[in-house]
């Protein structure tokens, strides 16, 4: 494509003045005074001038954008982790460019080339559920580009990342439910690759332990895209059973809700008959008959810390490009949110 | 930054061939055997050798990928739009990067910038609701660079355009609420900067007249921000009028939420005492107690024709770069989605 560029050589015939002057104006030198360098910003401005990014970048590689990777857009957790990049990178003065890999593999590995070729000064990445080989970012991790992980991280990699404590979040939330009197306390388990599937079944299984209570494989489904529709067919499942549980924590909000609606059209109320909590605390969650109890996740705070993290390690490579930044872990605290979905006991927050 | 780049020159050492040989191996060059094509191509990907890009834009500045505006990512439909461009866009071999504007022409500003000097192919944008001067957009369009708008649109560009019959919509909507035996229908207005609000207040007000229903200026509310909390204090103030509405309906369904929270709040019933309709149909409408009746708009169809109309305007350009094509726009419907919020009469769709 060839664009109309406006060149430094035009504004200076505008103004009656030396392309040099121009250029030097543009870069705030001393020798050119306050009235000239205002003339030429002013007109840059008006005709919309662009330094030739082609010409520029092969001076100076900085692009001073930052390339994300998210696995969905419409996860509402993720678009608040994106307000708190944001907030970090437009104060720090840089850019935001977003890219999701709609949960699939094939497509994460198409985004990341695309961030790299886009020269994004670094990258901030959560992987996508069917990530389980990791060469696409291996290549580009080993090219030296700033890359910093968050929430879905990749474990082996020698990089920063901030995580949720999802263990202890999950934990909470059980222990939650047996202090409300629950006995048979279900679970629904998500995406089986991420390692926030895990920490959350760990946390669940944990409370249990604390309490004596035995662990009984039946209540524990697997919802392995972790949808409302799995959510729903898994919990049929479960109110079918024998003894169907008196209690339902779920990987996530989408889940829980399906969960909601099976035992809704059960016919059975919620929480007196079953108590439901869920993970994430999504944007719908307190606007649910009931309201959904959920395990709240710092979500533009770990945006905030990621940008931070990898804004960081720009910089210290701009300065010396050999550097090798030591990588660091930040885990952030989650906050159970209790509704009205999950309070047998009938007391208010 | 300095990015440790594999060369051809690295494959060519390994393999033991001349540069020339693995660079036209690289472009599938007649002259070279399958054999060598094949070791080469492997020896590639395996040390993510990746054209160098600055090299390659001087010499062919298609970047193959695809630039995107959005007001707000948290937005359903807004979510719904980037599925289809995306559909299109991975299908036709173009990639898809997204920034947010916030609502902020400011940061619209900075995003149009960012995806020029990422030199995208073409950009696809919906204006912010605070966009009311358009010179950043003329700007990048002087310069060539193939443009698209979709949904919140610039209402003067010389470019193509995809925008939902919001009118028709709006009014299909009111007159709905007319059939259900509704006689004072309030509305609540959005950012009036947008023309989508102008004509959603349009279609309401032609309900009205088709009717012969006097407009009450008192039921026409201003909710600036379209947000749950503007929706739920105009509500507050209709419900304190002397003749308080018997039905609502909102510019977007996070109003509409807002509007359901009030006459909760207030003690009444929906749709019995007050009806109430939406805009949009959010992910979460169909959720609420009771289920909110909104206007479904085609975010999906929508990306995907402002992407294919965008793809082609790029490919014209890039066989002929002074071509000037012709701009299209293209309404697409929008279909009431009836459920129990406004359903007075008690009939089911």
């Amino acid at each position: 494509m060839k664009y109309n560029q406006v060149t430094i050589k035009d504004i200076a015939r505008e103004l009656g003045i030396s392309p040099s002057t121009v250029s030097r104006a543009l870069k705030d030198h001393p020798d050119i005074s306050p009235e000239t360098k205002k003339a030429v910003n002013e007109l840059a401005e008006k005709l919309n001038y662009q330094p030739n990014i082609v010409a520029l970048s092969l001076r100076q590689s900085k692009t001073n954008t930052i390339g994300v990777i998210i696995p969905e857009l419409v996860h509402f957790f993720f678009s608040t982790v994106i307000s708190g990049i944001e907030d970090v990178a437009y104060s720090a003065g840089y850019n935001v460019i977003i890219t999701q890999s709609n949960e699939s593999l094939q497509r994460e590995k198409t985004d990341i080339k695309a961030l790299f070729n886009s020269r994004v000064d670094g990258m901030l990445i959560s992987v996508s559920r069917e990530t389980n080989t990791f060469d696409h970012i291996e290549g580009i991790l080993a090219k030296g580009v700033p890359m910093v992980f968050f929430d879905r991280v990749y474990e082996n990699a020698n990089s920063s990342k901030i995580i949720v404590d999802d263990l202890s979040g999950a934990k909470e939330a059980t222990l939650h439910l047996i202090d409300q009197g629950c006995k048979r306390i279900a679970h629904l388990e998500g995406p089986p690759n991420l390692e926030i599937t895990k920490q959350r079944l760990e946390g669940y299984l944990e409370a249990l332990k604390d309490h004596n209570i035995p662990v009984n494989k039946n209540l524990i489904m697997a919802c392995p895209l972790g949808t409302i529709e799995e959510g729903k067919k898994a919990t049929e499942k479960l109110l079918a059973m024998a003894e169907p549980p008196d209690a339902i924590f779920a990987t996530n909000d989408p889940a829980a809700m399906g969960a909601m609606q099976a035992i809704k059209e059960a016919g059975l109320k919620i929480p007196k008959d079953i108590a439901v909590v869920g993970f994430s605390n999504w944007f719908f969650s307190a606007l649910l008959d009931p309201p959904l109890t959920s395990v709240d996740q710092p979500g533009f705070e770990m945006g905030q810390e990621a940008a931070k993290l990898l804004i960081r390690q720009i910089e210290m490579k701009t300065k010396n490009s050999d550097i090798d930044v030591q990588p660091e872990t930040k885990v952030l605290k989650t906050r159970l949110v209790v509704r009205d979905s999950s309070l047998k006991k009938g007391k208010k927050k």
